[in-house]
């Protein structure tokens, strides 16, 4: 009867479909994608919009002091919940299905729970978690992080936005009260399930319709400053002390070091940001600042490679006498996905007749926080062209559909439920 | 007789010193350097003191159409004038005696010609020139190009400053007529001589008090673009198409040239500002601009040796699947300066027993274009710690002192004047 119970149990995918328009409505930028910052008067809208809906199914939901949102089906088991979710917030001027993906999916799900007389299993709670992006101050994952007490208050309340805003005067302005971060914090849960975009064409160059993800890469994000003697463009060569010049033997060694296997293959590092003090085309810089951002899946890893990286820079910038100083300005730890919940997620792609294959995630997700305190798991679904945090972030309607199926199936799983 | 001529003509340096005091009060930043672009409102106060203290003179000065003040004290022989100054305007945040030197040490040459019943020589002709430092378009030399006919009056008309306004608007705002251009142009002269500041220590480092000129560096300012492909920090490294990583190789390359052999010794290169697009630390550019001054005494070179550099770039942008695209900002040609006028004052300079070297000038000044035009001379006094552009530039006394004396020697020998 396997069969007819899955038919019976068919996901609603075109009041999924609904559920991703209306998120991509509440927009800072409506003729430029989708730009949704936590605590921005369009997320505001977006949350008294999914209360309202979370209402409509029975349940009584609640926003915690960070402002994820949280909702609970009791199950007729004992023990801890399982969680499923994703995050509200977008970057500015990105897609409508990178976070809104995962939360119309997981709201799918509950709702698809609710509708029977009960659940036969454990908890399920839904959750929509606030600042995955770290658009406001360049720190990812800041709900999973407040719920799996990876941040301490103190160090969340003096964050500060480009503007100058903390984050204790922004949350505080939204009605929220962080100080209620200890008693909120998670201590474990039966498993987390997360359904997102892939944000790469790792599937669509391979055909395959599902990403299960064994692991999600670390990440350090740092800023770095040259600082040498600035001059006349029209002084000489010889005895300069130039910082732009040091930053693009720095930059250009970086890169060899990678190539010539010093770092290893799956290791990457970006520069994203240079900036020139002053910046004038006829003036040698007396300073150059530029970010390097670090990933790999091994955080170990990426706390062993950095001297090295490091060290060159410093033999670099003292053969040309400059100095060099560093800040770390982001950081996320990476995690191992439960290998118990990738193996179920694998049986149930293989039932479904669903190509799947393993892989693993460069950019971070609330997973990574909430696989520290409990079995998480991530699947992708694929993205056209692997484009993403962009306007022309797409997914085909019956990917889509296809993903939200097998996340219900696995919640199903990991709660016990009968099928 | 000579001793007792010279000194009856001693030149007032008290006088000149206070000059400089008086031009650096007309600021737009009294608490931060010097910065009086040209057509600003200090520039305006500071050409109407000019005109009074010309006047003051007994001379009639007048306004050229592009704003170079011009006052002209007639001699008993007849022929072409011999020109002196310098000019005006300074960089935002500069120093006190960039420009404003060469005008005070004319200032009082003219002053000290002004004294004598009738002056025994050709007719000597003071010009303060306007927007040398190119701060309002980005073009070096304006004033007195203008002058010397190195630019069309539609090029002129057309430049636009970073805030949109456009030349023919700003120069009519102030009461100029810059249709004059063709009436106003100097076909020739006898000579032309303006003191300046050296901008670098060289002559500090050689225990020198004069710098005699010889030839002005030709300079072209470039932005070049790089444009590959934005992909999220975390994609892999193997396949990028990325400009930060493609901009690193082609600055480095470019430096490794000089370093080779295969650019000049004396050539010079230097990127002085870049920036990425969109400059995320977590993003791989879709773009990244920098720009590329070159500088060298024969243009020439200049324009011989670019494409080389320009054909090292294209295979880096090549390989890496990378496009180029490049716009020349500003140029300037560079200049030989007269043999005769600098064998002239290296004569003066050993008469008055004052240390001096030969040497090259990489900054362009306003003698390049009148040199164009008419034998020019370039002379420099030394600059404490080569310091310029900045509120510390600074030269001793009795240093600018000597250079005036110098000049003024100069200018009577050019004129014909009886000793």
């Amino acid at each position: 009867m396997e069969g007819n119970a899955a038919k019976e149990r068919a996901m609603d995918a075109g009041r999924m479909l609904e559920t991703i328009e209306t998120l991509s409505s509440f927009n800072g930028t409506p003729d430029s994608g989708v730009t949704r910052f936590s605590w921005s008067r369009e997320d505001r809208d977006a949350r008294e919009w999914l209360l309202h809906v979370l209402e409509s199914f029975g349940l009584s939901p609640w926003t915690d002091g960070i402002g994820n949102i949280h909702a609970r089906l009791k199950g007729n088991m004992p023990g801890p919940a399982v969680y499923t979710g994703s995050h509200l917030d977008t970057v500015r001027h990105g897609g409508r299905l990178d976070g809104a993906y995962g939360i119309a999916a997981s709201l799918e799900v509950l709702k698809s729970l609710c509708e029977e007389r009960a659940l036969s299993g454990k908890d399920v709670e839904f959750i929509a978690f606030a600042e995955e992006e770290g658009s406001n101050f360049g720190l990812t994952c800041l709900g999973s992080k407040y719920l799996a007490g990876q941040m301490s208050l103190g160090k969340l309340l003096g964050l500060r936005d480009p503007q100058g805003r903390s984050a204790a005067e922004i949350l505080r302005s939204c009605g929220l009260c962080p100080e209620r971060m200890d008693t909120e914090r998670l201590r474990g849960g039966a498993a987390f399930l997360e359904a997102h975009i892939e944000q790469n064409a790792v599937l669509e160059q391979n055909g395959r319709k599902i990403g299960i993800v064994t692991a999600i890469s670390g990440m350090r994000l740092r800023k770095v400053t040259l600082r040498g003697k600035s001059d006349h463009a029209a002084s000489p060569m010889r005895g300069r002390r130039d910082p732009a010049a040091g930053f693009a033997e720095c930059a250009w060694r970086m890169e060899q070091m990678w190539r010539d296997g010093s770092l290893p293959e799956e290791f990457s590092c970006t520069v994203g940001s240079i900036s020139c003090d002053p910046g004038v085309g006829i003036v040698i810089p007396r300073s150059v600042t530029f970010t390097v951002d670090m990933r790999h899946v091994q955080p170990r890893t990426l706390d062993r490679l950095w001297p090295s990286i490091w060290g060159m820079m410093e033999s670099v910038a003292q053969k040309r006498g400059l100095t060099l100083s560093c800040d770390l300005l982001s950081q996320s730890g990476g995690a191992e996905m439960s290998p118990v919940l990738t193996g179920v997620l694998a049986d149930l792609c293989r039932k479904k007749g669903l190509p799947h294959m393993m892989m693993t995630s460069g950019p971070a997700h609330d997973a990574a926080a909430m696989g520290q305190i409990m079995p998480a798991a991530l699947m992708f679904v694929p993205s056209k062209g692997g484009l993403s945090h962009c306007p022309q972030e797409d997914t085909a309607p019956e990917d889509l559909a296809a993903g939200a199926e097998l996340l219900e199936a696995a919640v199903r799983h990991a709660a016990g439920c009968r099928t």
